[in-house]
């Protein structure tokens, strides 16, 4: 049994909660959050402890999960290191390089597990492909395109303090092109616009962005970024290998089709982020803990929550400089 | 070459004098028609004569392409065959089934080849559908499905003509069902309603009806026929064999999809059956050709006429009694 | 705060077990089965009771869950309205009519709520359907058409007791067909035969069948069952209106789409009903708790339960005497 | 009635040929080509003169119709101009931007009127998406998608004359963007591998390559080329407004599903650009015709040709240096 303390109660650290509550090999030990009210709110619902200390709802638990705001994230890395406990931690590390650097060599001094909350990963349907690449079913890999656009833009307060709309959102695709490519990219280019909402330029950002990377073998990918898609939460990814093509296409909120004299119109796409993704922070879920529990590195780690910030912080100079920029 | 008369200059004698003037081993010998104006016009555009006379119509052709009124039918494939010409007649061959009976005979004694206008066989998606199942794709075929939606009700003076639904629309998919079954219905079980024009109700028909269809090893198959689909004309067929389902989907007018907040829109069917059928009409023409050319009988021939009608009357007893029929 | 016993901790039952612990106003306060073993196993992941004493059981409760083998239904259910219980049955009530009517008379005199487990009712996609043609999207229902297909026949011994096709599986149609149609079947014509399994045939039942329901007001509805679909558990509903089509398509295993020089291939569908009705059966159980709680009848009811019950004898007796059966 | 001067009697100018000859208000009067065999019988399909000297074959004709070879546009179309003849001719107009310029100048001097091939505007599947967007159907345009994949690499031999994909095969896509996008690119960034055929790279081009077009106003636009496709001919576009999403999908050989144990399986996409583009060159014959008739200007003309080779030459040099460019 893997017992986790929980820090951060926020609306990704319930969906964590839930799934920990739902496997069978680990529970919730604490939940700590500096809104007591909701550390204790979350914990009653899973028999877990409410607690004001961190170092108390460490020393208790084997693992713990990382879900507070990012600016707390390396701080809080280093606290559960420093106790020798596995960790998770949300996306992104640390705006800032250097810090994400200098804790990552942390962990690996203390040489505890740590997993980056690259939740699309488990996604099974974006599995399923990756699988399918994996068996060889169109060949080789040669174009990747990805594309993110979400149902609608952040709040512009939000958006000041994200890091930008390549480490914030465009981190996510940045990790599946690892996923996928399984080579690294050794080019970033990126076009941006602010063409959703004027106020998120003003705010010194873009909300509609494109990348280019390419590998040293010459693989493409290609990724398309948008905060705003009103026909539902877009996530689309395709792939082109030497014997044919794999995608996988949105999911729509049902399966009803009606056709009427202006065509055959299927519903929207599934809008919210934690409905597409139900199933893969269920599945993250399970492959930390089994990985933890069995003594194995849990994927994706270190080195990933590393890579996909490197192409993001690539991206964010290529957006500003106007050049192609090696990450 | 094969010289062809046709009979009946209207909306169907045109697509098919487009498609002998467009094959290259085919040519249009004379138009005939009760409408003067008709023939002439639709002859001087393929460098055909027009012919008051049907006698000088045929005696110069090698072949009779009969689509004039059905009414007519019955008389001209006598006069064809009486000079010995091969013989092209769109369906239905008459409306009594004694008169089919009596012409159909006549024809086996001239010896002349005879092929029923039954254009879906040749559509190349029903067609690409039925090679699948000769294959054995999906193994034996256990059962049938086939959708026929009009896009709108005939007018009710058409409809007092027409034989009913049965006989008029219907006939399409009884010969369809025969033609994927490969095996004869031994029974034959109906149901109608006047849903969609109560004029059609008065005129003593149907706009609306299902017809059952089983066979003497236990296939079944199911046909719904609808006079209206404001969603485009309807045409789908489906079938379950052993090891899995084959099935054939209706055409959209684009390949256009719209994504707004009300979902996923895709363009209605393509709502006129010239179009939907275009090819089929294409390929019909050029199997009768080809067949009469090289001396073979074309197909579907005399008893696949006979044998949809005898369907078509057995669905029509059913509706009136009420029971199951056998044909 | 409602407090369910459940009878019989077999595979249903399980699933609704796991329903009502995930209810907020629902506990399973006790398990009874047969099989001492199954109710402990159960009892013990929820901290209900496992009962051997069917009327302890239910006097600790306020609503009993009847998910026993269906010969033992007539008798859990008289045990519970005895008791004043508010009651959830599975389908069917029982195979012999005239038991079920003198059963539902008790339920009656009782007073108490009583729903039956129709899940299908419930399935999201099949209420976005009936929720779209109430609110007039396609105008009328004229047309109706079900297909149910199971991934693969049940074993022979099961149909031996099954009570057949109608009674078993395209019971769940039936009900499907008054929840959409809205009007009560008047005619029952049925056709079958055995065509997946000869041991089904040698069992006295078929496994492939087709229904057609007409209604006084002239809406014909078409039902295709087989007990063999090796592409997935196919569960599709199609109905026409006098303005358009609404459709529920079938749920494929995952997104991915594969295209290569075989064509653009998805996945199967969906091949487990528990899988492919899994939010159904959730939804199913939040009303008949929210029902019972606040007072309300829960729907489908006994009236529901009789119908669909008379609906498949009337098809037992088609298929029998080959005729067309009134209800 | 406009008499044509076909130029060229190759596999492109056969199909011209084809459209002449069906166009009402058309005639096909000369065909010109080196090989005096091909132009003789291609002449005698449609009633045409086999002319061996240019001069007669323009004296007589209305228009010129230029299909030769590319080395050859530039001379064509100054001796069609010369003799006042109205010009339609195949992309690209020639390889050498300077020889592009002095040749439209002497047009833009003759004053006549000069229409280039972009044959995919009048394609009715984007002619329909662009005509949704232009209805503001998904309000203002932001992003931009164009996918081209040839079903297979051409011959080395002809990848080395035809001055390489960006001027080859991407000139299509460059136009499309301009089509949709209704605002010139100001930036060019290209990246491209040889990972479909290594000869292809020996001959000093690419097989596999992206673009990122950007506009003053902020639009941008990635297009996805490769030389290779086994699934079919891969020909999509997708754009996304402000209210929306529009996408062209991919037209499959036939309509037909086959589902078997390991799924639901579709046809592969039309291989040949001849059949997918059959009636997209059918509406730009008429629109020529119609427009010069007319004496309308027929688009695309002058200027889109001269922009799209820019675009492709900005893209053939971002390739080389590394950086984006300005068109």
């Amino acid at each position: 049994m893997l017992k986790i303390a929980l820090i951060g109660a926020g609306r990704i650290g319930k969906v964590h909660a839930a799934n920990i509550a739902h496997h069978g090999r680990a529970e919730l030990s604490a939940v700590f959050d500096v809104d007591q009210h909701a550390a204790e709110s979350l914990a009653a619902k899973y028999g877990a402890k409410a607690q004001q200390d961190l170092d108390a709802a460490l020393d208790d638990a084997d693992a713990a999960m990382i879900c507070s705001s990012t600016d707390t994230h390396v701080e809080m890395i280093r606290r559960a290191a420093e106790k020798n406990k596995a960790i998770f931690c949300e996306k992104p590390i640390d705006l800032d390089m250097a810090k994400v650097n200098a804790c990552l060599d942390d962990v690996k001094k203390a040489g505890v597990p740590l997993m980056i909350g690259f939740n699309r990963r488990f996604d099974p349907h974006f599995r399923a492909l990756k699988d399918a690449l994996s068996r060889g079913e169109i060949g080789k890999l040669e174009v990747l395109r990805i594309t993110s656009r979400d149902p609608e833009p952040p709040p512009p307060a939000y958006v000041a303090v994200s890091g930008g709309i390549f480490r914030d959102m465009m981190i996510h695709d940045f990790d599946m092109a690892r996923f996928l490519l399984a080579e690294e990219p050794v080019q970033v280019f990126a076009v941006g616009s602010a063409l959703v909402d004027p106020e998120i330029g003003k705010a010194g950002d873009v909300d509609t962005a494109a990348v280019t990377l390419t590998t040293a073998s010459g693989r493409i990918c290609q990724i398309s970024n948008s905060r705003r898609a009103i026909y539902g939460y877009d996530q689309r990814v395709e792939v082109h290998g030497a014997r044919g093509l794999l995608r996988a296409e949105n999911h729509l909120e049902n399966s009803v089709e009606v056709a009427t004299g202006a065509g055959f119109r299927r519903a929207p796409a599934q809008n919210f982020f934690l409905e597409r993704y139900e199933a893969a922070y269920l599945a993250e879920m399970r492959h930390f803990v089994e990985a933890v529990l069995s003594g194995k590195s849990p994927k994706p780690g270190i080195e990933d929550g590393l890579r996909a910030q490197m192409l993001a912080d690539a991206a964010a100079m290529s957006l500003e400089t106007g050049l192609p920029v090696r990450p």
